[in-house]
């Protein structure tokens, strides 16, 4: 009863005890199995039992070209775990300021006393959530190393064998016929089989997107909805299509897309409005019959709470280098369930947020699909010695500790731009 | 009808417009004074109408003692504007970056649309709005100082003759009745007379302030209830009392503090629950005769909209280094002048806050009172060469331009620690 942290720090803490009962049944089945890796695997066990695994220090290392930076924490127990903050490097060392000093020399496995004190840092200033994210993620990583088990067992998956994706990819012109069929049939050839593609609303009309813009003329609409016609006319009825928009409109202008594209039947509509919940979002809920998506720059439960109170939208969105990391994210799909509202996430980030996202989509039951860069570049798989199986469209359940990837610095340095500093700072 | 950024980039926004129609009076009345100073403003408003100012760079100065970072506008006309951002150095620095290249080289004046498009910015990151609060500041700080007027004057006030200030101070143990009666006494012998007092209700029962704790306990309500008692009874009745919590508490400790400090007649019961809104306020507010209050870690309008919608709070309590600087707060004071709630100020900030918080106090006409860390130190007062009239517990209306100071720097030396640099970088 009324126990501060000055008495009783860390002790039954939900993941430390979850994540000791998962060692201990684990060990009984290693144990039994003539594998050479599982001693040293045993002892570092029995170090984290004993609470002899101490937090050494956190590094960082700035990806300009995926506008993320990796965090990797280090040990000593000579494991280190990684992760992937959705902030630029200036911004996640400032807050690192902040967080190092709640994680040095603690135990890495009190997850979720972690993502407390991080998450509720209030003075001298708040707690930023995308800068926490990483470290959150780079703890899942280092316990599943610890441990031995991927990330997704931790989360007490899997629940499917395999994790649906959808990529980003847009004609050169939407409104030209020849032009929409050529970038069809390059579609249709992908050797990695994406049959799901998300397509920019704001393209067609020649508006910048992700800035603000003034209310869309008919003209507009219509244009928007011969482009979108165009799309669905070459792909054929078996593609998913999300129409993309980054927060720009107004509310007429947003129900006007919702109409415009109700025909072509995307899967969903995203972000037509600006980011915080208003009450238009309910307006435009009931004006449309588009399922309606957001999330992607909405932090932690409180950030997707009116949205699923208020019935304003059909899927959530999150990602998981933004919203708070696996702790943040797990605990937005529990209320999100109370709902009995799926899950997609977010993805523009590198393979950490890649593999974050698959693990997390093999641990809940309603996880629709997620994002990948894929459609960009396909370089983000050469981030990792051991990049995830992607194949028809998504990806299977991996194999390694933690989220399963080893990072290959080579390939890391592909998305660094000049001013990133090649090594960890 | 539908005009985007690229066709239409700053004709006609309001500040423009009113500052244009203010500077047009002014300028009627200046000329007909025989002034020296009149005509080096007559060039300098000239200029700024033939909009040949334009920003030439930003500089900054952290002030780790207040925690805040100091914001200095830089422009073409030799003037400068001041402003102080409720983020540290570093962050401010990570900030900058996106920041700037939407400044440099536009003129200072159009600062809605400045407002707007530091405060939309999506991508690769999210607007930081405790970062642009101070850029804001220091933009209405260099349009008075363009125009020669008072920024009171420029957001249409004054309202008063006076603005009500109260302190932050706290007895060594408000259990212990001599300790309270020797600290009155100090109270009351206090040469600028301040009344109102806000107190820590977590002090008595020996927690840490600012951390989340588990649930209070009978024995430590009947301690807070004794602590605030001893404070009333050794005040008396003319004081004003608010308690102090830190969003530290859960609901059943909240409804708990509500009605041990009920007697006491406080102001008000600040930040108990936890910083978003969420309906436990709702709650709180129906099982509570004490008024309540919140805000101080909300930012811009969607932050303060729930509270003001559900009839969780009696006062809100923007910052203005953290809601969204002067344009952010009287977009939030027109909203909740809509629900009629008063609007208070926090301000644990430097001399810039504080003088931004007495300028905004005269603007609106349901202002309650401003925060100010004079019960602290009166350093703050020693930050500018010319400091504010503060007396009786209350500010005057200031005479100069802007924001009504100059820096003193050797007085704003005096928060800066070790590692902030003493010159503007």
């Amino acid at each position: 009863m009324a126990l501060s942290y000055s008495t009783c720090p860390f002790s039954g803490s939900p993941a430390r005890i979850r994540l000791a009962m998962l060692r201990r049944s684990f060990l009984k089945a290693a144990l039994a199995l003539p594998s050479g890796g599982v001693l040293g695997r045993f002892e570092r066990l029995v170090a984290a039992d004993r609470g002899k695994v101490k937090i050494t220090g956190i590094k960082l290392k700035p990806v300009s070209g995926v506008a993320h930076t990796l965090v990797r924490i280090d040990t000593d127990a000579g494991l280190s775990g990684y992760g992937e903050s959705g902030v630029s490097g200036a911004m996640m060392k400032a807050w690192l300021e902040r967080y190092a000093p709640l994680l040095i020399g603690q135990d890495p496995l009190a997850i979720q006393v972690h993502f407390h004190r991080m998450s509720t840092l209030m003075h001298p200033y708040m707690a930023r959530i995308p800068a926490l994210s990483g470290i959150d993620m780079a703890l899942w990583d280092l316990a599943g190393r610890l441990s031995g088990r991927p990330v997704y067992q931790l989360l007490g998956g899997p629940f499917r064998e395999r994790v649906p994706m959808f990529i980003n990819s847009q004609p050169r012109d939407m409104l030209e016929k020849a032009a929409v069929r050529d970038w069809a049939a390059k579609l249709r050839e992908d050797p990695l089989g994406f049959k799901a593609v998300k397509i920019d609303a704001a393209r067609p009309i020649g508006r910048p997107s992700g800035r603000y813009t003034t209310t869309l003329s008919n003209q507009d609409l219509r244009k928007i909805r011969t482009a979108f016609e165009n799309v669905r006319q070459e792909l054929g009825p078996e593609y998913d299509i999300m129409v993309h928009c980054h927060n720009e409109f107004d509310l007429p202008s947003s129900v006007g897309i919702a109409r415009a594209v109700e025909q072509i039947e995307p899967t969903w509509l995203e972000d037509p409005l600006p980011v915080a919940f208003s009450d238009s979002w309910v307006s435009l809920k009931r004006a449309s019959r588009v399922p309606l998506l957001t999330g992607e720059k909405l932090e932690m439960p409180h950030g997707f709470y009116p949205f699923l109170q208020h019935q304003a939208v059909d899927y959530i969105y999150p990602d998981i280098a933004f919203c708070g990391g696996l702790t943040g994210i797990v605990k937005i799909a529990t209320l999100a369930a109370l709902y009995r509202i799926p899950v997609a996430t977010h993805n523009v980030g590198g393979i950490l947020l890649t593999m974050a996202s698959i693990h997390f989509g093999l641990s809940i039951h309603d996880f629709l699909t997620s994002e990948t860069r894929l459609g960009q570049t396909r370089d983000v798989l050469a981030m990792a010695k051991n990049p995830p199986e992607i194949q028809g469209g998504s990806a299977g359940v991996p194999e390694g500790p933690g989220l399963g990837v080893e990072l290959d610095e080579a390939g890391v340095r592909r998305f660094q731009r000049p001013e990133d500093p090649p090594e960890w700072v």
